[in-house]
């Protein structure tokens, strides 16, 4: 019998090139995060590496701080996982850490709450520099009363008209410990915090409150859409380009760095300000 | 005769994808940021349009807000040279405003001062969502002396120790109204502002900026280096993904937007921290 390890990774990418994190049985002909990872670390291992993540992101979102584990029987300095793994993957997914965890240890189910952050351009010019890592409207857009939306999210609720059509959660209901929204010149950082997240959930919420922020819809409105907890009365997801996985709480005992901020490109809000 | 009259724009790109900013006459094969400009603006003015720029950028650079100028017979509703513009445009390049201006003005000549910011990310792991955008060191840099070593630079100096071999211009001397060095976590922002920069100016300033932060060079030896006007003994040239072109500073009755800030993705000083 081969003695084999636990090893977490945490890792960013830039999502834009990839056809999500998760590894696609059915379509060989896509690129995923996943597979590249698998790859990667399989050469190092010198024997098939499978991963198991903290939170799959769809195409085009991208994460400050993805958690996978795996189990190895090779014996590598730490570096090997980090710096050895980095000279092989692709230039936009980067290994930030790795270290040894305990069998019990597990990127999904261990998971207590995973942390999002949306980056919202809202500006008359479409972003270029930033094209592949915001989000974009050209409606102004009012603070005060997209943060009176987002905190009636806060709390556990049943979250059906925030949730995609083809999401396979057994139960549509997720406790939600922040939902905070913060302005900074042109951009809007939309960050939510919660047990679980439901598939669009978080680009489903944006959709809505960008509603909110241009007068599509009152905050009354918004209410009772959410209070109707069906799809189809909700606004259109979001586009994926502005979405980041900022990271997973796991028990202490662990010892997993935590989510990471996103403080992002100010730039331009005005150049006849500047 | 037909009646012109001059329209200047201001507009950003991502240099990544482009071979600088300037139509190469002997290489037809590349695609420059003058090319996609003239094109479109050819296609809205229905007539041949040539721009004339504040300041070119290399391969791989970005700018914030570059000044072009060229002359119409066309009469166009003022959006038709924005928002018409950015349709036909490639979405690495955004116009973001246009006016009128007096045919005594030139986007280069009538330049007053160029300002350009260097992002320099000093980290262990090389960036990924970062990595057309930053430039990067393995390196820890210590900022007190790569502030001391960079105020040498403020006045009207011979350049020759930081301009490049290929360098076209008259003369060696420039002078320099703020050289200034900032951190946010990790991250570095050099910026400089001249009456005008040599060939690869700014990117060699960087590359002995990062040898004097890192210990290569003392802050004496950096200031020997300068005053030796001899390209031979500066550090290499650093890599064009840091740099941006912020604007230029015209005279004020141009009415033309002054240079713009970049505050730049924070991010990830150190997830254990956060």
């Amino acid at each position: 019998m081969v003695h084999t390890h636990r090893i977490a990774l945490g890792f960013e990418y830039e999502g834009t090139e990839f056809s999500g994190f998760q590894t696609q049985a059915t379509n060989a002909q896509v690129s995923t995060v996943q597979d590249q990872l698998q790859t990667c670390l399989s050469q190092i291992a010198s024997h098939a590496v499978e991963t198991v993540c903290s939170g799959r992101t769809d195409s085009g979102v991208h994460a400050l701080q993805q958690v996978v584990h795996f189990d190895t029987s090779a014996i590598r300095p730490m570096q090997a996982w980090t710096r050895g793994l980095n000279g092989l993957l692709p230039k936009s997914i980067a290994v930030r850490w790795a270290r040894t965890v305990p069998d019990s240890f597990h990127a999904r189910h261990s998971a207590l709450e995973r942390r999002y952050t949306y980056v919202l351009c809202s500006e008359a010019v479409r972003p270029s520099l930033r094209r592949h890592q915001v989000g974009w409207t050209h409606h102004g857009l009012e603070l005060c009363a997209m943060q009176q939306a987002a905190a009636l999210l806060v709390g556990t609720h049943d979250f059906s008209s925030f949730r995609a059509s083809q999401c396979q959660a057994a139960s549509p209901v997720r406790r939600v410990s922040e939902l905070r929204v913060e302005q900074s010149g042109a951009l809007f950082f939309i960050t939510a915090q919660a047990n679980g997240f439901l598939h669009h959930m978080v680009r489903n919420i944006v959709g809505a409150l960008v509603y909110v922020g241009s007068g599509r819809l009152s905050v009354a409105q918004f209410q009772a859409v959410f209070a109707a907890k069906d799809r189809r009365l909700g606004a259109p997801t979001f586009a994926p380009e502005g979405l980041y996985f900022c990271g997973t709480h796991y028990p202490d005992y662990f010892n997993i760095p935590k989510p990471v901020a996103l403080e992002m490109l100010g730039g331009h809000t005005n150049p006849l300000k500047a």
